[in-house]
């Protein structure tokens, strides 16, 4: 049966189609005038903004949610001018589309060009958030696709009034402000309606957590780019150096436990835990890091508590980790494969060989030999803004940028050619 | 409930898994001399191929199938020899595995490669030409991955024994047996178990006609590399050279009707229509042509039939072509959009600016300008050899050749840096 939700977003994925044809066509210069009218407006109606944010705490509050999700959730005026200027530094990137990747000409005349353009519609699914709603769009308009944006129920009506707001700062631009659509229904059957129009939405993004990307993935029959959960390694060989591997360790693990390039598993060689028990455990300690560990592991740190299976595919997003004690690199590299989400993996040390079995065997975006997991970020490696962090091989891997939002067209320029 | 089939096929996905770890870190003479060795078993065993395929005819016959597919089906030695000399030029393609797309070191001293790796397990998903059985593994070979193949029941003997003999080619050399695995189970439950077996298989390539590809790309949860369902159409604008217009068409038409970029439409500007009627149905009639057209072109053409919904969708795949009579390249480009298939467009036109709008807004892997669509394919573009003609957007669109079949990693070489 289709419900009255499921017609509405079908009319607003037809509205992104139409209005993605007209935004594919547009230069450079018209796309980043729109992203800072698009700024303006965010900063001029900062107050609507907030008083919308308002609503949204007031019934976050009723449903008792947690500190870490509130703060989230809680807009300010510094964190508005922060999406204005995220918007305005996406503007001052390089274009991705229009960019020639190679050209030839066939013998008999014909001109070939590989040419990126923009996929077309994006559809967003992402959870509490509301920068994402700024971030996905900025992103996407650049790169002259569409959007049509499914937030959280926790941040409707923020989202919905940062919409409208970002609509308002097209008026006078050339990006149509059919170009952004919000789905305000929180029907589910609105949102599963997105998976399979693959008629009007080119890709589906799900950002948050593990259970909302499956729900995609399974259901979707539009192309889906996987992002985020992160069940990342520390594998600490046996001639790794100590202090290296302890500062890494405590960095993957404690800088942002809540993000998906954080450490939820340390994996030990045996020889290398018995060398360094004490340095480990005070350190273990003096950051409050709490071990759920095998059988070896419970020896070793005192307080550690036994590691059921789930524990090995957990995402703590903690002071939680998993601790296992291995015998060899085949080992830790095993233990990778079976619990592994192909995020990023790092080992710490000193015997290259074992870095280059390391390297060469465990299958994940990123792979790090003596530095943390935090790396793999968009920002951090440099790419300017992100849209997520692939976990698949297909299209996208690992951090994805502006690049990740467009394909290729082969353009051919001929004089009558026949085969 | 899970059958006997299903567990099969599970166990030779984890074999294919556990054999392209191996196969992932040889070099490029490894494989290529596995390749060299299979191309020779094929060519010595070749009297055991026709027997078996003698068979699979036996069967046909006794089914009726039709001549044409008898002939795709029909096996000779010189074909083999051709499967052969497929796989030794394969060998001689760059390896696309290993390959560092781009390198740099971030301001702490982290050094990061960005670097193409195999994908590890695909799974073909094909119909009754044999032919696929050997291409297919050869270039999944070169790349570095294990490949698992599910081919057509008309077709089972012959590619039962091919991969056999492929196997046994495999004997001296570095790559294991088990990266090639062949689901002899004609069971449906066989096929679909591979569609949801994310653990073990990384990409699923159907590749056959239209109900094939829609059932794999609406029950995998895999990621699925769509392949060649072309409705493809040749528009012929106001200003069009007669000439070129014509040979164009009856290129596209003719040439190969039963390829999936054969032109399946014709798009005609009224004016062009009214100028150039006499020379098209000339040029229609010798060809054995036969129009489904609208109004103004059953007008215009005799003989032509009035043209129903579906013919506009049709992937004819023989001589008949739908006709559409427009006012301007807007209404032809509103057509394609409409009931495009995303593969090869062509515009015919002296007029730049038509073209322009053509090749800026139709959303297809391929655009032709004054071309015959027939140049979609790897071998015409000098991609050497070619896995699929990707429909989609996402990760690979157009002819694939072995770059479709590699992901990449970043490799990050620290000396302690954290966050």
């Amino acid at each position: 049966m289709i419900t009255k939700e499921q017609t509405n977003v079908e009319a607003q994925a037809i509205q992104a189609k139409k209005a993605s044809k007209t935004l594919s066509v547009l230069t450079t210069e018209e796309k980043n005038k729109a992203l800072y009218a698009i700024a303006e407006q965010l900063e001029t109606e900062w107050q609507e903004i907030l008083k919308a944010n308002e609503r949204d705490l007031i019934k976050g509050r009723e449903k008792g949610y947690e500190d870490a999700f509130m703060d989230r959730l809680t807009l300010t005026k510094e964190r508005i001018t922060d999406f204005a200027n995220g918007l305005r530094e996406v503007a001052e990137l390089e274009d991705p589309t229009g960019i020639v990747q190679s050209d030839w000409t066939l013998d008999n005349g014909l001109q070939v060009q590989k040419v990126t353009v923009p996929l077309g519609v994006i559809g967003m699914i992402y959870e509490a958030r509301p920068n994402v709603t700024v971030d996905a769009t900025g992103l996407a308009l650049k790169s002259g696709n569409a959007i049509v944006l499914k937030g959280g129920s926790s941040a409707l009506e923020s989202n919905k009034k940062i919409v409208e707001v970002m609509q308002e700062g097209l008026q006078d631009t050339r990006i149509p402000r059919d170009a952004i659509q919000f789905i305000a229904s929180t029907d589910r059957k609105a949102t599963n309606a997105l998976f399979t129009m693959k008629e009007y939405i080119d890709v589906l993004i799900p950002r948050g957590g593990g259970s909302l990307i499956q729900a995609v993935v399974n259901n979707a029959t539009v192309p889906v780019l996987e992002t985020g959960v992160g069940n990342c390694h520390i594998y600490i060989d046996e001639t790794a150096d100590v202090e290296k591997a302890i500062s890494i360790l405590i960095n993957a693990k404690t800088d942002r436990p809540a993000v998906c390039n954080a450490a939820e598993t340390v994996i030990i060689h045996e020889n290398w835990l018995n060398n360094h028990k004490e340095a480990l455990v005070a350190s273990l300690e003096e950051h409050g890091i709490v071990v759920h560990g095998d059988k070896l592991a419970v020896e070793a740190i005192p307080g550690a508590s036994e590691a059921v299976e789930k524990d090995w595919a957990e995402e703590y997003l903690s002071k939680h980790i998993a601790m296992k004690v291995v015998r060899d690199v085949t080992e830790a590299i095993e233990h990778i494969e079976i619990y592994g989400t192909k995020h990023s993996e790092a080992i710490i040390s000193e015997d290259l060989q074992n870095v280059d079995l390391f390297m060469k065997l465990v299958d994940a975006s990123a792979l790090y030999h003596n530095a943390s997991t935090r790396f793999t970020d968009g920002g951090a490696l440099g790419f300017g803004a992100e849209i997520g962090i692939s976990t698949q091989k297909l299209h996208a891997r690992g951090p994805m940028g502006l690049p990740a939002l467009t394909t290729i067209k082969y353009q051919m320029k001929g004089t009558g050619q026949i085969r």
